[in-house]
């Protein structure tokens, strides 16, 4: 299957989960087990999200097959930022207590970025000046376009 | 190789890396190439790190033979907690932006904890009484005990 970049539901939506009825951010690539959107987040525009497309809350809930492939995206995700943009350090983290839906983040974060180096749920450490975004050196579809190459052979 | 439950630095430790040079919590299992700590968060008893061994900053410094292994201890430690606490909910991350050395959180996470739903690393939204140790329903030692069988299959 293509990698495609159009939302589409899972097969058994959970009814009210916003992960399960709207793709949650830019959508950069959806193949048939998971997607990766981008969050839009002006303190931290490298923000992407491996969202598994069926509605499951934990990672343990996958079996173990899923488990690597999810973790194989996540990783290609990560490598693609390393690759682009050179962060300080890669932030990984399922959480989900909000959305009890499976989603990785995959943040790229810098030493002069506005929490650093406190997590980006912490408090915010200073104000960044110029913009994040202007500070990336790339644009966000160039990181799209990159990301989604990055995919191509994962789709299943 | 059997489960330790003493500490042994790298092969190649990272001068003053906090992780090269000392457990970093309680010290519950050490293998080969990684060792499963358990912090001591009076806040969030249930808070558990896979720490791989050699350090890497990176989880995609290791190899996808090792990011597999390291992501099975992960869902082990994850799965533990599952079956004897039922938390509303597991968190998972790899931050390191402070001790660069590549470490998972595996975090039990509770209705009723001081932060719930925000991360741990955010502001505290209320006081909890009686303690969070309390409200767990097993002892730290019963739980570490639990955490070191569910591994013992792993080691190597």
């Amino acid at each position: 299957m293509a990698l495609s970049q159009d939302f589409a539901a899972p097969r058994s939506p959970r009814a009210g989960c916003a992960l399960c009825e709207a793709s949650g951010g830019v959508l950069v690539a959806q193949a048939q087990r998971w997607r990766v959107i981008r969050a839009e987040d002006a303190a931290f525009p490298a923000f992407y999200r491996v969202v598994w497309r069926e509605h499951v809350a934990e990672f343990g809930d996958l079996d173990a097959d899923a488990r690597v492939h999810c973790m194989t995206v996540v990783e290609a995700v990560e490598r693609t930022l390393r690759e682009r943009l050179a962060p300080t350090k890669i932030n990984l983290a399922a959480l989900g207590n909000v959305v009890p839906h499976l989603h990785w983040h995959v943040i790229a974060r810098f030493d002069w970025d506005s929490h650093w180096p406190q997590p980006v749920w912490a408090a915010p450490q200073r104000t960044v000046e110029p913009t994040p975004l202007a500070r990336l050196g790339t644009s966000l579809a160039a990181l799209d376009a990159a990301v989604f190459a990055a995919l191509a052979h994962l789709a299943d």
